[in-house]
């Protein structure tokens, strides 16, 4: 952490700084130039806090050195996180794609969707029980019958399943879910991730639709500090000024998330876009930058769904996406399991 | 809510789709042209899906006329909602201001600010206990101690208390809250708003960094359509992509709001900038704008804050900017009351 | 300037850096630390290229901490630039309403609008000749044709005028035009930016849609580097991800502009919101916020204008805004003159 | 093009209005309905300024339906678009890398470097020769002198050359240059737009950094509607929130513009990130969503480059790209021709 002082801060105003710095077990270095004085801090500075920093008379600005997060750091932790998951392995070398529709509607809708991902090479059934509609008015999803729907489609087709948590207060009804995904929406509601640090359940974090790098990395540390290291990156597209698509695939962020983390980083072509034409040239930009997984919507009739239908693929589109998909991860010598 | 079709959609898909919308009770009006058909829909389409009907085969685009929201909305409401509040107006006509630290940190400096604001003519008091903070390692607040010492405070001065919940989870512990503050990062944590809908509380509503006004006002439907219609709007800035400044008050957003909406408006001019010096311009310019009040952030020590240090007033700096706030609110022919 | 070094850079690339960066006359200072070691470089650090370090092998990042701008930095020219135009003062203490029509149409169209705002108050006209329009097929302006009108209608009111220039090759139409105008698409047209250096024009600079502050003050620059000092900053409002509004006008602007710079800063409403509704609220808030006067769009008939009719006043509106903003401009104790 | 009328509009207006636009050769349809009105428009609305409808007092709403472009848009030219440019094809189907120095520096150095981009493969020289830089204080390039180095290294490789104009009124000097290109700044630069729409050369336009899908075709369309439809269309990244990084690709544009229009579509990695390890996974993204080629910047010595050395990659480094390419192209079934 680097400190900039104020042109004409009084010697005694630093002194004071510097001594309530060393008082935190920094080492303080002290550059005094023509035009400003920088005092560089050593030692472990995740517990200064910037704002508090800023507002002394004698600062003129902070600037950070050091990434904030620690144990989602890949500069701690070189070696790449592999997460086992009902047999599976998720993480680098590895691809997986978590398939299924956008609610679960019915126990039909669910199997018939569930039955024909599987066969076309999904390994992990997605399904939204309690969905976040930005509507009151929109269907708000089957609720607790749905993760059980979820649940017995797992039964049957032996695919771990992926769904949706939306409040610290709901945790007892996903205690037999394989993954737990925040959405995108809450991925700065900070109580969530604190209850979800105290389990021991995977959990598929989805990165905010305007927030940086570094905000998604301090959401999955909050999980992490809390005991929980197992977290899913999931990019699904942020906010850019392009009205003619719902979100955009931030492509970056996968080489920029493997370089600063050691997590797996999967991505949702579906949401991403918002459109089902534009699933497939998604789905091969990520595999090509890198990602360990997609996260795609089926549904069985797409025009009946009840929400999302305009982006999910129908059980044939998704079968030649897969078939696609298959060469593309052999290609880049991943394997699948 | 007009649908524009597909230049070679069959005669019989058409059919289908304007049954299946007249099956809502809609009128459908056809225009047949060279290049496109449109088809009007007259009638409710609040419980509409735009998605779903994108995914129609016949369907090339949907576009939305009247706005989603109905309790938020001014079209259906032309007056001004003024709420009541320990004695206060607020809303369209009135002003106030909210001011008070940003952590509630112990007796002594609550009390000491409590008093202070109060003399400088601030009509409610607000202070943080539950803290929504980027990093698990920074300070989370004094969580229900910190409740109760605003509880003592307002004992004390008699000013209504405001402060943030972050999860339907913690309802019981706002109890004896006047106004239940949600942040900008909970704007659409919808089991939160839910929860709020059900209770008669007055709801503080913060705009989320990147979120449209629509956005923002079917978050406020969420709490109205539950019942609840003590909704006060704040605007406390968006994210663009100026470095030199934390967020960007959206100045707009005041005009805007209270054209579509007949809820009172506030802006917080603290959190908009994130930096002291701003706090002046940015709350004569919200005035001029036509807000209804502001909050602001206010500590006896600014520089050993345990958040948010840099943007806070210190108590003569407070008492400043209420005497020239006075004299504007008086300009514009506006109440404190 | 500081340098950030890699962690693990030997000691003798960090020898021949420090060594290049003194022979360019700066004062190295090394902070070396646990995790990172600090170069801090005293000095004048304007010509060092930034991207030129990055590249460096032992480099982990640079971050700046003095201004890239010199000439339009206040920290070196503290007092505010007034630029005297036509027998007016331009800058702090002064304010100044900028009126016309977007588009230069017609003779009858000019005169009739010029004579009416000079009524209303305006002290410069306004108004379009040569048109940057999104679209080749839309109304380009009267070209030169516009330029001579316009200069008929100042020699009939004795109001300056301000015109926008779109190349470098059209210099020589404008040789009788008071102030010439750079618009936001051509902020960083540098090729303009330095030939309008070249000469002593006032020069009205709109900031870019995108554009951050510091941007706008180095496109100030380039023109100033040339030696021409009168520049006008005009913030126009920049994109953001509201749709209901065509910009939307950085309020926040006004105060950083005015402390990063000396130099005049007006705001223009009506292309900051592109509705004509908005063009008073956002007046109200430049004035509360600080600016130096306002450019705004008036038309005879702006449902028949042939560029912007949206977002024009006509001129009884115009007359009604321009007495609400003299009661505005005493209260903040400002001059028209 | 459909437009909403006012609720409470005059019949008397609205026959005007209806009058008006039948005089412009468009049919009107209308749909009554209880909330709206709805007038939809049949014929060539290209013409139809929707600001001015916007300011009929009859008129709550426009919304267009049809794109604004007709030269760039795939709807009326279904074909793919193959520019035939010094013996090579470029366009669906074929990939092409253009590589070479951010700027041109010295004949020594641009012939290293054009000798070996093409021992690896690259079949387009590209270099700087007048460069658009932030700040005036920059490298501002070698001018006539860089055009004239770029035809030495053309004359000795044979590799055709791309070189970015920056004004209007440099044409001249461009006579030789086989593919000008339009920086990302001046993409909204209609005199240059305009004067290029003239010339016979193919130009390579740049999207600009918070330009929409719409705007960047629109400026295609200038060109165009001049005469010169040999339009190659540029992807070099957007504008975003992330700090860490320069700009961020945006890899949608790919198949949104490749679905929207006809026109070759080539991305630049380098200036997308603008750092050399992300050139890789960019490179690799870029092609697996249906890129027509790449940009790259290649430097023999990106540490004393002269300007963005950070994003450069050396020889050996594009040596390794290349190779890696090639084998993705061939995966993907295009041609290097």
């Amino acid at each position: 952490m680097v400190i900039i002082l104020k042109k004409n801060a009084p010697q005694k105003q630093i002194s004071t700084l510097v001594r309530r710095l060393e008082g935190k077990n920094l080492t303080v270095h002290c550059s005094q130039g023509v035009n400003s004085t920088l005092l560089g801090l050593v030692g472990d500075t995740s517990s200064i806090d910037i704002d508090l920093l800023r507002a002394d008379d004698a600062v003129e600005d902070v600037k950070r050195i050091s990434e904030p997060y620690k144990l989602a750091n890949r500069r701690f932790h070189p070696r790449d996180s592999i997460i086992p998951i009902g047999g599976h392995s998720v993480g680098e070398g590895f691809f997986h794609v978590f398939a299924g529709p956008c609610s679960v509607e019915s126990a039909e809708q669910l199997s018939t969707i569930a039955e024909s991902v599987k066969q076309s090479g999904a390994t992990f059934l997605r399904g939204g029980a309690f969905k976040p509609r930005t509507s009151p008015y929109s269907f708000q999803g089957l609720e607790e019958d749905g993760i059980a729907l979820l649940l017995e489609a797992k039964r049957r087709t032996g695919l771990p399943i992926v769904t949706e948590i939306m409040s610290d207060s709901q945790l007892g009804a996903f205690a037999d879910v394989d993954i737990l995904q925040v959405g995108a929406r809450n991925m700065q509601n900070f109580r969530l991730l604190k209850a979800l640090g105290q389990t021991d359940k995977p959990i598929l974090l989805k990165r905010g639709l305007s927030n940086t790098i570094e905000e998604f990395l301090m959401s999955a540390e909050y999980i992490m500090a809390g005991g929980n290291e197992k977290v899913i990156l999931c990019e699904r597209g942020i906010r850019t000024f392009e009205p003619s698509i719902r979100n955009n695939l931030d492509i970056s962020a996968i080489p920029l998330l493997k370089r600063l983390s050691h997590l797996p980083v999967i991505v949702d072509p579906s949401h991403a876009a918002g459109i089902s034409w534009m699933v497939r040239p998604l789905s091969k930009a990520a595999i090509a930058a890198g990602a360990d997984g997609l996260m795609v919507e089926v549904h069985n009739d797409p025009k009946h769904a009840l929400c999302d239908g305009a982006q999910s693929l129908n059980p044939e589109e998704f079968d030649a996406l897969m078939q696609d998909i298959r060469r593309r991860i052999a290609f880049e010598g991943k394997q699948v399991a």
